[in-house]
């Protein structure tokens, strides 16, 4: 028999809550029928809807939570009223004391990682969290990371963020050595950009056993696919996952304003729907839902606030390969051995200098 | 009469030099009669090419460069080389001398911006120069800066780009008071991003009269065509219009596969080519082809090195529209006029609390 994996969701987060969430847990169960979940929401709201899904009320457990954290509440109030009464809170506080093995929320993804961080504090191993969102491109998917929790990262960060990409790689892109590339941009020698050099130079020299660190990638090249993992800090990268979502749900738009326009494109469009499989998938952002946050003791999934049940689902799915995965324990060890390397190969540099 | 515009452009910059750039300023002058052209170049690859454009050597001067930069060469190497003989260096050289408005090149980005730097030193009102690009919208075009010449810019920085973004949009889209958006990204309260918080707070507070300031703007944000004018420094201004181009290329790439595995799909398409219009120019990169290079004394633009002929010349036109537009003047003198008026503000301030 497979291993239960376990979600706690917060259903009250997202822009439509409970609407969202109980059928996006319940598509995800018809696919993965090891899932079993930890609801946490405000009872009044979540009971009636939750009668609907009699198949989801049977592999689940409830449990009431007075305070809903709102989509526009700023992370410091998120944390000052009644935190550990919220269902954000709580369904984070499932995975700290091991009843689940992975949280998911669509709520304000400032307070989530707040409250992740607060909660699930940062592993022993690593220095700052990142979020990890998925890609499409020409080759399949890759994973950009860090989309929006650590601005402006320093080289070490750059490179932990690289160990955490390559894991969570391995995990859901089923790649024994995933290809590693730091995003940069095509003018050398400008200033401020030493921080990604060094890093470069760091992956290079450390020739690690779980990823192949490929050099730099430029913001054309993510949709290529020439690399497994794209690193980044916060702020670009979450501006640069933005703006390549944003241009295809522009051009989505286009696409369905000409086919409405005009009956023989849309017989076309019909005839050939096999054809625009990959365009079709591309351009379904519902697919890629789902920001894994990395570098806590814990598994957090961010579902878009936006998102359908289709969209719900796979956030929960990203989670669940990411939870099977042992992810967490994969990072620090792989960390720990560098960082054991490093010290041994200093020894082994000042025993040198001492005997000369 | 209308008055002439003189660019000049570096015949031997980009991937195909005079193959494209001389086709591409004949196209240009078909549709701009006062156009003029001084022409950089090796004498023994232009000399065959100009031999096939009469109607372009009749408004053209042309000088024999001995030396072009090459796509790969750092900065620096082009910088040292023999820089004062390079196509190159003389096309700009032209803008200082003010024998030429304008000059383009689609040669090395880093190279193009540490000469133009070098020869057209900022220009005495600003601190930083920035690249601007153009960003197909749903609802025109919008203008994206810095695209990547100044790194991790200072608030007083973003404010500059906005005053020079705006003026841009007066020049490039007809706007009277063109709104400005600062690109940020969705979590609040997050480290390092204090500078894109202050810059808002100066330009809503110095309510210039040629720019309208909308607030923060989102990467998804930038397509919706939110803002006419959208500011940021150059690593995420670059990695945000690389990622939307390559996501349009790819989503091209997807589209033209269906079609060609389908004739029913291609009928359909081409039936309905009225319909796609949009989808097509969007998807077109060679019509927003053409970084301008604004805070220095003169107007450099930077053709894609990849460009086609249609390319280069959407290139030229842009330099056209700016250099028509006295934009170097202008921006000096918005930012003159505030900073007066700042002063002007100051001194009243002092007074009372000297009277009080």
């Amino acid at each position: 028999m497979a291993a239960i994996v376990t979600a706690s969701l917060d259903v009250m987060g997202g822009d439509k809550g409970a609407g969202v969430v109980l059928p996006g847990a319940e598509i995800a169960l018809s696919r993965f029928p090891d899932l079993r979940f930890r609801l946490f929401g405000d009872e009044a709201v979540v009971g009636p809807i939750m009668k609907l899904h009699p198949k989801l009320a049977a592999v689940s457990t409830f449990e009431h939570c007075e305070i809903s954290v709102k989509m526009d509440d700023k992370p410091s109030q998120a944390l000052r009223r009644g935190r550990w009464r919220s269902s954000m809170w709580r369904t984070i506080e499932a995975v700290k004391s091991g009843t689940a093995d992975y949280a998911v929320s669509a709520g304000n993804t400032g307070a989530l990682m707040a409250m992740a961080k607060f909660c699930l504090r940062g592993s022993a191993e690593i220095d700052r969290p990142a979020i990890a969102g998925l890609w499409p491109t020409l080759k399949g998917e890759s994973i950009l990371l860090d989309c929006g929790a650590t601005i402006g990262a320093e080289a070490d960060v750059l490179f932990e963020f690289a160990v955490m990409g390559a894991a969570m790689a391995r995990a859901l892109l089923d790649k024994e050595r995933p290809t590693v590339g730091l995003l940069n941009i095509g003018v050398e020698e400008v200033k401020g950009l030493e921080q990604i050099r060094i890093a470069g130079q760091m992956l290079r020299e450390a020739a690690l056993p779980h990823l192949e660190y490929v050099g730099f990638v430029e913001g054309n090249d993510i949709g290529k696919g020439v690399a497994d993992v794209v690193v980044t800090e916060g702020f670009a990268g979450n501006i640069a996952l933005k703006a390549a979502e944003g241009t295809a749900r522009q051009i989505a738009g286009y696409i369905r304003e000409a086919v409405d326009q005009s009956l023989l494109a849309r017989l076309g469009f019909m005839l050939a729907s096999g054809a625009f499989g990959r365009l079709r998938r591309t351009l379904d952002t519902r697919r890629s839902n789902g920001g894994v946050f990395l570098g806590l003791n814990g598994i957090v999934i961010k579902s878009h606030g936006g998102a359908d049940a289709e969209g719900f689902a796979a956030a929960i799915e990203i989670g669940r390969s990411v939870a099977k995965s042992r992810i967490v324990d994969k990072i620090n060890e792989d960390l720990a051995q560098y960082r054991a390397s490093r010290l041994l190969e200093e020894d082994a540099r000042l025993a040198k200098t001492g005997a000369m």
